[in-house]
Formats: structure tokens, sequence, C-alpha cells
């Protein structure tokens, strides 16, 4: 295990903590017992086969040999997750840019894709679980007829994979009847805990990182022996300071790369836990930069906050600062970060800010694995333990009716 | 005027609102009675003169015509306002691309901007406006260092421009010793308040934007006439807000180019009114995007937030669907979005969440420096009328007084 998770500044007593700790444990065992609904990503990384990965990598391997860019059309879970690992691991990523759309409605955004592809070779992958997503679609017709002009039809259905329950649905039909290449989105899983399946791991492979790594790192604590005594203090924690009147966890990253990584636990948390009337709003930020925006706020304004650090021991580069630095020459930027960490994180304790730390060594791909599981596990106890379902989400579909209906009637 | 204020679905009643009026234009009168420290925002855009635009457009035309790129350095209102400009309005953009840094300490990401200007030439504006900001002047010294190795000390100063308090400070020293050009950070304008000033404007004039409608936008509403009556509602919603129990605002955007200016929105209300532990805390989201992350809080979470919609009507591009898309085909992406925008906006008045819509026809520079001006003046009478001062950040040093110490110890 390299996370490691350090609550004793959180503000919430020890005690009051582990007598919470049955049920958290008891909540973990439904997870694990298969009964309920939407927990197939439980046992996913044990469940991985040889020869899932081998496929997903001879696809990446295509996509690369033929591709400059890999355009990945999807929404909410559909891409969050990858783009969190790839915005992450970037730094050891030699494969396919991956460019993402089909989460917006921006014509601009489009064009600016268009202009980034023009006489480049491209692949396609278009993930919609339940093969109608309005944003992911829309953006499909644009980018099929671009291929289709450029390719033809044979070759466009060569280049373009597909990710969506296997089930009639209006993506999966055009992809059985053009010829893609289909991948599964298995049944049991929901979007928001999707990253470990196909949807994340094709774009992460074509990208050019380990996925073997990735996959290793979440099954080496996907096992309930990990997460046993104490392991689950940080849900028990997070559930106890929406008791005691907290409203918004803020995840706090030292490292640029890192924000997307936030998007994707704003949508786990968020998703997740908000639902009738209850949950923490979940916000994100990146230090240092946002210090110098949301850090008054955070020494000094409304206490209906806590903090979650999260952050990595080591980076895998660094740089020195020379003579021309003044007085910071000769300390490395990377010095100077593990200073502003340690910095911050003293300031906002001493002024009664609750905070939680949860560290790795490094954001390598292992770790990540191990992240991504560890946020899956915490936040579905978490869930649990507010009594509502961590699986479900009853408050998306309003907005989509309301917009299908103006969208019938233009 | 082509900002439009809608608070009917805000949940706050009329006449509540109208009852906080008089304390509204009390506080305004206090911003433009000069007896305020840091309120020289507030004429700013009509103290603007001929010669000192003329200056900077110059600058920028040097900037323009000998680099590829401008690297601007500087960090919380030394770039938030700009490159929240930038990004919004880079369509228009046919200048040099501006690339940001000294926000963080990331030694992969100075890494990665070395790699885009290798063999390219380069300018570099540093902006601090103490002039000893710890992540803007370690970047600083990087870069000169390179630059210096680059052109030599006299092409250096010739590409080098300052932008600091017109008085001895480590940059400011600098910058009058090795003869960089020098602009200045009015004495009386903060830095979350100060886009309009060279600090703003210099990287938008580089970046090829007309900093004159800019400028222009915002001097035809900062007269009071503009702000009386019911023209400060907004301000006095959002307090109301707050002590009917709302800890959270969030500020929702339907277009992927305007998330900047969301982080540009949360320095400039968070650092003006998270204080004496109070304020509401800003968020920022980027819809349709996070409508498939946080759409199910905002629909059935704890409701302790109230939202703020800012779109605009029309868009300079647009795409139409082909036929390819199925049931969208024929409609256009513009469209859509105006679907979406009214449909999310529906769905979530009828779920009871209070809703503050804020629409402009487009965002285009005169619209952007209409909008800004309009929100320093609704969150600093929303700072007065809580009781806090707006222009101050008292909170800001815990941390870096913790940094420095771990910095000097190094």
């Amino acid at each position: 295990m390299s996370v490691s998770v350090y609550l004793e500044d959180s503000g919430i007593s020890g005690k009051l903590v582990e007598s919470r700790r049955v049920s958290a444990q008891n909540a973990l065992k439904e997870l694990w017992s298969g009964e309920l609904d939407f927990t197939g990503w439980v046992r996913l990384p044990e469940k991985i086969t040889e020869d899932s990965l081998s496929k997903i990598e001879r696809y990446a391997k295509q996509i690369r040999e033929s591709s400059d860019f890999l355009i990945v059309l999807g929404v909410g879970g559909s891409y969050m997750g990858a783009k969190a690992v790839i915005d992450l691991l970037g730094e050891r990523a030699a494969g396919t840019e991956v460019i993402f759309a089909g989460y917006n409605f921006s014509a601009r955004y489009i064009n600016e894709v268009f202009e980034k592809i023009r006489n480049k070779d491209i692949s396609l992958c278009v993930i919609s679980k339940s093969g109608t997503t309005t944003e992911t679609l829309s953006a499909f017709g644009i980018f099929r007829k671009y291929m289709l002009d450029k390719y033809g039809r044979d070759e466009t259905a060569e280049r373009t994979y597909a990710i969506t329950e296997r089930r009639s649905n209006y993506l999966y039909d055009i992809a059985e009847e053009d010829g893609f290449t289909v991948l599964d989105i298995p049944l049991d899983v929901g979007g928001r805990y999707s990253v470990l399946t196909p949807v994340g791991l094709l774009p992460i492979a074509a990208a050019g990182l380990d996925i073997r790594a990735l996959t290793g790192g979440a099954a080496e604590i996907s096992d309930p022996k990990h997460f046993a005594g104490g392991a689950l203090d940080y849900a028990v924690t997070r559930q106890l300071m929406y008791d005691f009147g907290k409203r918004i966890e803020v995840f706090e990253f030292f490292d640029p790369y890192a924000s997307f990584f936030g998007e994707w636990l704003k949508q786990l948390f968020g998703e997740s836990e908000g639902k009738e009337g209850r949950g923490l709003f979940p916000a994100s930020l990146m230090f240092s930069r946002d210090l110098h925006s949301m850090g008054q706020f955070l020494q000094q304004g409304t206490p209906s906050f806590f903090e979650t650090f999260i952050t990595a021991e080591k980076t895998a580069q660094d740089v020195v600062i020379p003579e021309e630095g003044g007085e910071f020459a000769g300390r490395t930027i990377q010095q100077i970060n593990t200073c502003a960490v340690d910095g911050v994180y003293a300031a906002h304790v001493k002024a009664g800010v609750p905070a939680v730390k949860i560290t790795v060594d490094s954001f390598d791909p292992e770790n990540v694995g191990e992240l991504i599981y560890f946020f899956e596990t915490q936040c579905a106890v978490s869930a649990l333990l507010s009594g509502v379902n961590p699986f479900d989400q009853p408050g998306v579909e309003a907005y989509k009716t309301e917009m299908k209906a103006n969208i019938k009637s233009l």
C-alpha cells in the first residue's frame, strides 16, 4: 500500500470515528456481497483477464500505428477518468495524442479540433453507456461524416471504436451495421466507476500508458482485507463532517496536471452522494495557483468546509533554480513545492480548518490505479453510511427531459 | 447595457430585496467617494488615457513582431483576468500566443513550456504587484537565465516587460538596473481588480485582442447612475442568500472557453468576501460537461447552494449537424446549446434550486469589459453589505509565512 491517509487534523475525534467502524465494515460487506446493483466495479481489477488486456493493447497499437490523433467522444463517466489519468501521467505517454470532444455544445471547440487534425490521420472512439447521449452523439454525427468523406465507409469502420453496453441502442446498432470495433461497458458498472473498463483503458493505452500497471495497482488493494479495521476511516470522517455541519469537501492538489483528477472526484462523490437532499458539495482546487484566489477564503471564510489534500512526495522531473532566481537560487522547484504543501497544511490547521491528508510516493500508473480504487471504495462506503444509494443518479434525467423536449420543438 | 440580470427564480422575495436597496446604494456611494483604500478600479475605465492605451498597443505590437510566444509570469490577480479574457475571446485573437507560467511549482510544467518554445522567439512579461511573489519570481529566475543565454543582456532587456508597483522591490529594482520596460500597477488597485490595468491589458493586447473595446465596454457602465435603483439587486440577493443559510454560489457557464472566467470570479468573490468567518464559497461549473458530473447534486443534493447562470445568447461560430447525426440532424450546435441552457434552468428551478441568470448578447470585447466591471461592482457592494472590507486579504499571508520559513530552512 502506498496510499497513506492522515486524519489527525480532521477535527473529528478518533473515538467517534472508531464507534462507526462497524457500520463502515458492514457497508463494505454489502459492496462485496454481490447483492447490490452496479457493484461490478468492486471485483473488476481482479477479474480483468489477460485476454481482455491484450485485446485493448492490440487496438491501442492499431490506433498508434495508423493515427496522429485519437478523438474520444464521451461525457461524464465516459471520459473524465481517462482524461484524469492521461493528464496526470502524461509525461510517460509516448503514444497517440488523445483529443476529448463530445462533452460540450461548442461550435468553436469542434472547429478548433478540425483545425488541429487537418491533414492528419485520426481514429475515433465514441463512448456512451446508453448509446443515446446528446452531447456525444451530436458530435459523433459531425466526426463520422468527416471520416466518411475522408476515408470512405470501410476504412472509417476500421478506424472507429464504439464503447457501449452490449445491447441494442442507437450507437450499438450503427456500430454493428457499419462494422466498428465494439467494446463492452459491463452492465453492472456505472459510468463514474468505469475508468478501469475499456471506457478508460482504451484511450489510456492509446496514449501510450501502461494499463497493466494501472489495473495492477487497483488489484493490489481490491480485497476487503485492505479496507479492514481503520482503513475506512476516511469514509467515516467524511460522514461525521457532514453530521457536524460541514457542507463542502475541498480536494486540493499541488500539481497542475492533477486538476482533472479533481474533476473525476467531483463526479464520483457528487453523483454518488448528492441525493435525497444530502451530500457534501465537492470542490477541487489546484495549488499553489488557487492559494492566490481561494486561499483567503480557506483561511478565514465561512467555516462550512473541510480540506482533503492529495499529494505525491516525489515527481519524475525537477528543475534547479539558477543564480538569477535571487533568494530561491539553488533550490529546486520540487523542494519549494514541498515547502508549499507543508506550509499550507500548517497554516490551515492552525486556523482551525479540518484537514485530511492523502499521500502517495509519486503519481505513477500503479499508484494512480490504487488511488482510483481507494476513492471508489471510500466513496461507496461513505454514501452507504449516509443512507443513500451510491450507484444511481435519478436527478440527472430532469434536465435531459427538458432539453430533449426543447430540441424536438426546434 | 447588454448585461441583463434575471432574479425572479432566486427564491428571494422582491420586497425583501427592495428593502435593502438603500443600503446597497450607500455602499455604492462609499465606493465612489474616493475615501476607501484600493478603490482606484472604480474610476479606472473612465480614466484610461489615449496615451496609456497607445503605449500598451505599441508594446504589444513589438511583442507580436518579435516573438512567437509571450510568456506571462504571474499568479492570482496577476494572470487570472488576462487568461479569462484571452480564453473567452480567443477566436478573435490573431496575435502572439500567450503562455502563462509562474503560477505553480511544477518542473514538468516548466519543461513543457521549454519544449514548446524551443527554437522560437519569446518575450517575457513578469507581473507581481509586490515584486516578491515566490511562484512568479522562482519562475522568473529560470526564464531569465534562459533568455540571457539565448539573447544576451541587451536583447533580453528589450524583450522583457515588468509590471509591478512603481516603488523599490525585488522585481522593480532588477527591472530598473537591467533596463526592462516597466509598467505600473496603480497603488490604489488590488490584484483581483487589476485586469483593466496593464496587468491584464498588455497580455490581452499582445494576444491580438481589442483593448479599446474591452475598456470601452467597462467605461460604458462605470458611472453610479448605471447601478441606481434595482441595478444592485444581484449583490443584495447574494447577501440574502447567505442570510437564509446558503453557503455556496455556483457560477455556471455553457461555453468551455469560459471556465477561466469562472476562476477569475472565484478569486474576485472568494478573496473579497471570504473573511471574518463569512462569505459564500464560490464554485464554478462548465456545462454541459458538468451536468454529467455535478448535475445530480445540483438537482437533488444538500440544498446549501444557489446557482448563477452566465450565458451568451449568440456565438460567433456555428456548426450544422449533418445527416449522420440521426435525430439531431439539421439542428445546429448553438441551437442545441440554447436548448440545454433553457432545459437546465427549467429543471433546476422546478427542483426548487434558487437561480440567477446573467445574460449578454455574445461574448465580445465590449460585453466582456462590461461584465468585468459589472462583477467588480456587485462584488464590492456585496462585501460591504456583508460588513467586511472587500479590498484586503489578511488571510493570504499565513501560508506564505509558513512556506517561506520552510524554504529558508532547506
